[in-house]
């Protein structure tokens, strides 16, 4: 394995700034070519007409257009289902990707940190994403599993053109604007993986923890819905901004407008994320639960063995 | 003087989410009619298309559609100059008002805590600001002088068609998104504005501090443009978040893409506002500049008297 080909892209959703932005700094501040000599970058704005326009999509979420049914299905003619039939010409093509790897760039208004979503958990992506959060303060890693999230054994997102990488997700940030210390925790994880990579190509040491927690996505869960189908309630106070955090049996999750609260009846102890997410309302989504577990890497093995 | 009508506004940005949370939660949750009899309240939902699609505005901005000229100026035909048209029968008309005081709800990604923007520095405006923030923690009070903003005696703000009243802007928060914080404050500042006036109307004793601090609207600053007028530069780290605090001479107020740090210039130490609000990106502007001011209030005085 040789990492050759990397593209950082950012724009996917055309109101989280943090991506564009970032592309513009690293056009002005990227490290010289000499300290990064075993690939090339590719700086990419995946959605520019959105992010002209300060908005997640036109017509769809580009970053739900990556099937591979949908990207050999013709008949699909929005601004967003051409947009990605465009990008896997450029970055991909799915399962035979020139680019070897691909950071994409996204915010959110939860309380989520540094987010790595990994969509798939091959060996070289989980020491990665240990040695971000090695390098990193305040890094978790979430790993939606393709039958988790769509039932079937592939991936919508737009990272999974390539093999290897992740979506990194940074909040809690409004859209439509930058914040500097977000945008430093995206340009610091950015560096850390390039220069995880360049080490690795040049068969140089490379140090992370051999034992890392990953939080892999269960399932979402709805706002209650009042009898037209709207939203009839809102985050309760004790869960908000606490993304990650265990979420107990019969702690209170939801406080509808007549003052009635909504409690977590779970049996298993989930771990909550994107709790309150902007982008989600128009989905009736609140948040997503996943599992917490932790896995055992090796250096040069590319099976994982669940610890617990 | 006497309160008779009384209209509480939310989604006058579609995007605000904090207003319509509360117009719903009002109809749930406000107290019994017996706690205020001396005055009708109307729950006004006014631009209910932008909420719909969750955008700030549809064609316009509405909250910069009520000006008198526009009002009377036929040949304007986007969506909010109609709105802003229909909302002046239903509230106004402007100066000869039905409403005697409107609170209209907006949201902030700045940090501005609970602020009461007046577009009209009456005694009872004041006196009612100088209650809220006496029953309510984290209040400020801004001004914004007509001069100062449209270089007329005129205000183009919702608010502006009732003779009392004020914006109520809350922050931080996301757009499109409510926190159950946020709309408690917005709950709890209507709430003791409605307490006020009931008091008011009945002739009882009503405390509040009778020296106020008021931060009046000065100018605004825009970001730095680069040589094709887009933005070049983000807010400086010294000061995101530092609405409402004093901006010394000499400190950094952005950083550019490359690098370079642009410091403040001002001889007059003024106090920032709306320091990186979402809304104000795509009219370049990074923040406003006000002055600090305090005001000595009396009960039964209609002149203001400056203390400094």
């Amino acid at each position: 394995m040789k990492i050759q080909k990397i593209a950082i892209v950012g724009g996917t959703h055309g109101n989280e700034y943090t991506g564009p932005y970032l592309l513009n700094l690293l056009k002005k501040r990227v490290p010289p070519a000499a300290t990064y000599s075993t690939f090339e970058l590719n700086l990419f704005l995946s959605n520019p007409k959105a992010y002209k326009n300060n908005v997640r999509f036109v017509d769809d979420d580009l970053n739900r257009s990556f099937l591979k049914e949908d990207l050999s299905n013709y008949s699909l003619d929005s601004y967003e289902s051409n947009r990605a039939k465009v990008i896997n010409q450029v970055l991909g093509p799915k399962e035979q990707s020139k680019t070897d790897l691909i950071i994409d760039i996204h915010s959110t208004t939860a309380n989520m940190g540094v987010s790595i979503i990994l969509v798939n958990d091959n060996m070289l992506n989980l020491q990665l994403a240990s040695y971000i959060k090695y390098n990193i303060p305040n890094v978790y890693i979430y790993y939606i599993p393709p039958e988790t999230y769509t039932g079937k054994n592939d991936h919508p997102f737009l990272n999974s053109l390539a093999k290897y990488g992740f979506a990194l997700e940074l909040g809690p940030i409004p859209n439509g604007v930058v914040r500097y210390d977000i945008l430093m925790q995206a340009y610091d994880a950015t560096l850390a993986c390039l220069a995880f990579i360049e080490k690795k190509n040049k068969g140089l040491d490379v140090n992370f923890e051999d034992e890392i927690e990953i939080y892999e996505h269960v399932k979402t869960v709805e706002f209650p819905l009042n009898s037209d189908g709207k939203i009839d309630a809102f985050i309760h106070e004790n869960i908000q901004d606490m993304d990650y955090k265990p979420l107990e049996n019969g702690v209170s999750i939801f406080e509808k407008f007549d003052g009635e609260v909504v409690v977590n009846h779970e049996d298993e102890i989930f771990f909550p994320v994107f709790i309150n997410e902007a982008a989600y309302y128009y989905k009736n989504i609140a948040f997503s639960l996943t599992r917490k577990k932790k896995i055992k890497l090796s250096m040069n093995n590319t099976n994982v063995t669940p610890v617990v």
